[in-house]
């Protein structure tokens, strides 16, 4: 298989096909892979995507539709076939995959659904459902290749071979005693390398990474990165294996993960859907929006308090909105550097206090140089050495301010247990606008007039 | 092994450790992963880390020093030992590893380590260090598990258990030929459920994904992350194999990303450290801010220009800043999930289209619903109904601007070749700052003088 990217050109081919013959389309959707496949059906209707499921092997079309993005709405695809094909696919996807995308259905589908499957997988489905989708639980396999601790060589290697007729990737077996309790892992190659006599007992490693079903994935995701594992358990509060989160999923989850973080970083809910329709746009957005709204008005309270002054000295509405929009930015810069080394690792206190003061710094001497430009101007444009000085003062103090809440506010959220990407820019910009407003118009009125 | 994260009581008994003797410290650290220990050293003392890395055998000391993070700088670690030790734990390392450590150290002390090395590990590196840190040569380890085509099962197996004494983990075999020729790949697992006779010609599988020594990084990690793979070989033009790309490179290369994509959106550059002195921020950061001040200026030349109206109508002074402050906070959302957008996938002509549409619609919906509390304040709180007016035409103009050009600019500059996190909320609020004053000072002009 080459390694190549979709084009309009792919699009194009198979919407032709789709026009054509059964053969012509099948022939054609042979050249892709079916994460490709699925690729292409964000881009054709939804009744061609159900002609081209109809169309393939139960393996392949169950193999498309878990690797549809959450987006693409997979589950409308799925309620959309006859009866049959769905249960025939549904009972080929992995039970993680299947689950995922049944609970996005609404409780009657999902009740039809699970009615039509045969009784252990119906079950299976129903208990990972109980799991928070964002948690171990929700996003483990329960499908793992698992073998006995005093097993023999030649017995587990037996156990591995009947195993993986059902589950084709593995990359770590779990090694269980008689209840199903986790004892250790063990690497097939290790198996392989052990002695013709040797028990599995003997070559298990015993030290290993596992989680909760109530584990967060951000914490699952942690793990997977930081120990580099392939897989990792999951077990019950007695340590008996319920099944296992792969890599793959981890990496579908910090995609995730990002999206939310610059997506609240911007004062957009976290959950709205980058592709979705301009109603949920506007039902994440416009909250935030109103918040600001609010905010903006106490900004603009400062200005109303000021208005004699403003009055008296009208050139100051023009630096005004220069003061405040580069503490604004300042602050922006603060807090993405700030929340992003929260986000990768926990400070201690003394690197928090670091940080803050690292961030005055960088406020002060930034504020002053560009607090020198903006002096230069008024004193040879507006020819007015007393307010180039107030101006000078308004852009180091407030680009200070910038430094010190755009650092110290995410610290302080994250030490009281809120998420610090909820400090969004909308909320810290508040504070260098009216603590901008307050020392321009303030020195202003003070030294001007 | 638990599962738990470090805290301040981890480094505390470290350092404690540390002033005690040797046999306290080896005691206490036999409880530690490799990767805990590096995230440890972060906050202790380049003294203390030499004491540790010292102390330990070679092994664990040079797993800490591959996991240490870029920003805790392993290099000033490894060029801060004794010759001997140091020649000792860079051979222990992978040599995509010590490339990319030694890569970090000046031209004099990277001659100094190679020339320590024996011939075959100095020429290996360097060879890695040719090619683009970013690149899949950058990232690849050239040490993989291969077999021949024309290998029986047996031969196989010998090679692999011979192969992998040198490699502790990997996930997939690779099928050569005599000029190491990449004709497909194999599992361990394909290859014991293979019959006793079975030569690996016929159980290969020749359909795989594979990237060149130039492909970008990102491109890795898409292919990885979509195909779900745990390794992916790199060849040379005529498909020789010369490495492997692993997922876990591909998780620290995504988390690179993120933290990139954050910093450039926010108007910082992206290779700023997240941990970097305040020197390195100011020169990150400034370059921004001054651009920025640029087009402040700009935007303040719009109220100047409009100074006699703000004399007469005072009031507008205040309002101007709510306008320009919606109409940056809209625009950095349309921004913000446009872009994330364009960074998952590529869209189409029709679907560029489409999210225009759809942004400027939701521009038009928050700023009628903004600009009407707006003028329900100015019509109630200021007594003045064409004040109120002027002001919700401008909110609704100034959120529509916001809408398109938010989600327009970055589709643009992908279309020209130019990075889309580039358009950061910096320049994009140019555009709402000009636009609002505009649209509010000169209706106010028309209307209320």
């Amino acid at each position: 298989m080459q390694s190549f990217e979709l084009d309009k050109t792919d699009i194009l081919k198979v919407k032709q096909a789709l026009e054509g013959g059964d053969q012509d389309l099948l022939l054609l959707l042979a050249d892709y892979h079916a994460s490709e496949i699925a690729i292409l059906f964000e881009s054709i209707s939804l009744e061609s995507q159900k002609k081209i499921i109809n169309l393939l092997p139960i393996d392949l079309a169950s193999e498309i539709i878990s690797e549809m993005s959450h987006e693409a709405h997979p589950e409308e695809l799925l309620i959309d076939l006859e009866p049959e094909k769905r249960q025939e696919i549904v009972e080929e996807l992995d039970y993680d995959d299947a689950t995922d995308i049944i609970s996005q259905m609404d409780e009657q589908d999902q009740h039809d659904i699970l009615q039509e499957l045969d009784k252990e997988d119906a079950v299976n489905i129903r208990n990972l459902m109980t799991y928070a989708e964002d948690t171990a639980g929700g996003l483990m396999n329960t499908e793992v290749i698992k073998v006995d601790a005093d097993m023999s060589k030649k017995q587990a290697i037996d156990q591995i071979i009947l195993q993986s007729e059902e589950i084709e990737e593995f990359y770590t077996i779990y090694v269980v005693d008689h209840d199903d309790i986790l004892k250790g892992i063990v690497s097939l190659k290790d198996i392989i390398k052990a002695k013709a006599n040797a028990k599995i007992a003997d070559i298990v490693n015993t030290e290993f990474v596992f989680v909760k079903t109530s584990t967060d994935q951000e914490e699952v995701a942690d793990l997977i990165s930081q120990y580099n594992l392939t897989s990792i358990p999951v077990v019950d509060l007695n340590m008996k294996l319920l099944g296992r989160v792969t890599f793959d999923d981890v990496i579908d989850v910090m995609q995730e993960e990002n999206t939310e973080d610059i997506l609240k970083f911007s004062g957009v809910s976290e959950d709205e859907e980058l592709s979705g329709n301009w109603i949920e746009a506007v039902k994440s957005r416009l909250p935030w929006l109103i918040l600001n709204l609010g905010t903006a008005f106490l900004a603009s309270s400062v200005i109303r308090y000021f208005e004699p002054t403003v009055t008296k000295i009208v050139v100051l509405a023009g630096y005004m909105t220069i003061i405040a929009g580069m503490g604004g930015n300042a602050a922006t810069q603060a807090l993405a550097v700030t929340v992003r080394r929260i986000t990768l690792s926990d400070l201690t206190d003394n690197q928090a206090y670091k940080t803050v003061l690292k961030e005055l710094t960088v406020g002060l001497i930034n504020g002053a140089v560009n607090g020198l430009i903006v002096f230069l101007f008024a004193y040879f444009y507006d020819d007015n050495l007393l307010l180039g000085l107030v101006i000078f003062i308004a852009m180091t103090g407030n680009l200070l301010i910038a430094g010190i809440t755009g650092a110290g506010i995410p610290l302080i959220l994250k030490r009281v247990g809120i998420d610090p990407a909820v400090a969004s820019s909308i909320i810290i910009t508040t504070f260098t606008d009216v603590f901008g407003f307050l020392l321009l118009l303030g020195l202003a009125s003070k030294l001007l007039l």
